[in-house]
């Protein structure tokens, strides 16, 4: 495809993506395509996610924990399927204000979480765009054949596990805006888990070993429950007093009159990148254990039980949630 | 990711996507990855293009034949290296004028290219975009192990060809944009090679077979000539008295004054997505009757020798294009 690009085409990838690339399968970037091996026993799972400025993340946010971002939201679905990843597609569209320094700032993101998740780039495009300035990826994984978690195997008599904290990223979207009133320190902790949320990778084994249903909460804690209970069939009662809240959550939480509403906010605010899981009670404890030794802050939010769709419980009681998730409603 | 979308992320997953995705891999598109399993014996091949609107395709164009060539210049690409493709996976940044009407037409494009190619929809991404139309396409292929052809590969004293014919894609934006003038069944052939280009995935195996190198035509002839040379370590030289022309492009060029100039902007413009590679001359003959056999029109367009880069003959004499294409100028 011909490809314009005020910056050079050729300079951003010769100069900035090539020192990224897989020593092997990316042919240093030379080839208009990545070339490789099967690896028997294995399937290769792929999650492509796009972000685009203004809609996906703000137009104030640095280059470099964007980059972080962009391929964080992958690794968060890879992680929540079992999966191990260990390459990336990027397609760059940079808008207008993307100079030189915006593309080193913005290789320099990508090279610090190369590192962190041990992962390369395969290859891709980078064009101009006369509109926002977005970015595209596709992330792949390994994971034993046969034996990725998917949504839809969640059985009655599974509890539903939550890793992390939830509510960090929708309320870091307003502490980076600046519409947050609290300490300091906890609207810069706020501001971190929107710009870098932390995936899960790590727990991907564990979720291997014993999970019946998976998926990485995004959209929001309630909406992504509910799409595991709609893929398996059954119905999924959450209790929204257990969500787990990290301490800058909670001095806001604090301060809510409301709390049901309140919870119902963090627990729909998505961007939060944990994993949301079910196994069968009898595992419960082991997982726990999983857990505790890879220091992962595991909470119980609700089990599994016959019926279809989502329940939510406050202290016992239903209730209806104005909205679950970003997307859906 | 939150993703928000006006028309609605998953109606649009839902009515349009659904139906496109493969029967196995794509699970339903239900599960924000694809799972596909390994392929021993073979290498799986990967390129990621992406097309703004504006930038890479007008406002005007079609969705129907857009989509199509969204996938085909992806294609083309796949087909270069030897292998054949099976899937892909699409991100849509759909702009505001992207109602349910748009969309169906876009998909209605993808249904028909899926079926001309033998390719399924495996996953991606939905999104909403202020700016302008923009996709990104990730298509896979297999390809035996090892055995992907490259641009590194071509020796001195191997013959360059290259297939159908060149210029048509370059002319045909002129035709579409209505800055031709050329009888009206020729100015509708090469708007439909700038909308509908056809890879040669029909030719991939011949290329797989014997080319010591090749590359899709998709910058200008000149310049993927020109980075063949480069990632092999020899000179290429050129012949652009004998670049293939359609019949609609002979009828342009019969216009021209300058012969050498014209033939230049043929072999520069690039959007031609057809295949240049290089065999052993003791394979040309062998090469010719591979394509014979196919139907595939093919040109001896130039030959390998030693030295670096790309030199550029006309009738014997050695010109000096103003430009060779589209990027690295």
């Amino acid at each position: 495809m011909p490809a314009i690009d005020a910056v050079g085409e050729f300079e951003t990838i010769q100069r900035l993506f090539k020192p990224l690339a897989h020593p092997e399968w990316a042919r240093g970037l030379a080839d208009d395509v990545a070339a490789l091996p099967s690896r028997p026993g294995y399937d290769l799972i792929l999650t492509k996610d796009a972000l685009v400025e203004g809609v996906h993340f703000l137009p104030e946010d640095p280059l470099d924990t964007l980059a972080q971002k962009l391929l964080r939201v992958n690794l968060s679905d890879i992680a929540a399927k079992g999966a191990v990843p260990f390459g990336y597609l990027l397609a760059c569209h940079w808008s207008e204000r993307c100079g030189w320094p915006e593309r080193e700032a913005f290789v320099a993101g990508l090279r610090r979480d190369q590192a962190l998740f041990d992962i390369y780039l395969l290859g891709g495009d980078t064009v101009s765009t006369p509109g926002p300035l977005t970015f595209s990826v596709t992330m792949l994984g390994w994971v034993p054949a046969g034996r990725a978690v998917h949504r839809g195997g969640a059985k009655p008599g599974d509890v539903v596990f939550v890793t992390g904290t939830i509510g960090d990223g929708w309320l870091g979207l307003q502490a980076c805006q600046g519409t947050l009133k609290l300490e300091q320190d906890r609207l810069d902790y706020l501001c971190r888990a929107y710009r870098q949320p932390l995936p899960q990778t790590e727990f991907a084994d564990a979720i291997l070993k014993s999970a019946t249903a998976s998926a990485d909460v995004s959209d929001g804690l309630m909406a992504d429950a509910g799409r595991i209970a709609e893929a398996s069939g059954v119905c999924i009662e959450l209790d929204l007093e257990v969500t787990p809240l990290s301490a800058a959550a909670d001095s806001w939480f604090a301060g809510r009159v409301d709390e049901e509403a309140a919870l119902e906010q963090l627990a729909s605010g998505g961007d939060d990148y944990q994993i949301i899981f079910t196994v069968p009670a009898s595992q419960e404890e082991a997982m726990r254990r999983e857990a505790d030794r890879r220091h992962v802050r595991l909470t119980r939010v609700g089990q599994v039980v016959e019926g279809n769709g989502l329940v939510v419980r406050y202290r016992g009681e239903d209730v209806t949630p104005a909205k679950t998730g970003w997307t859906h409603d």
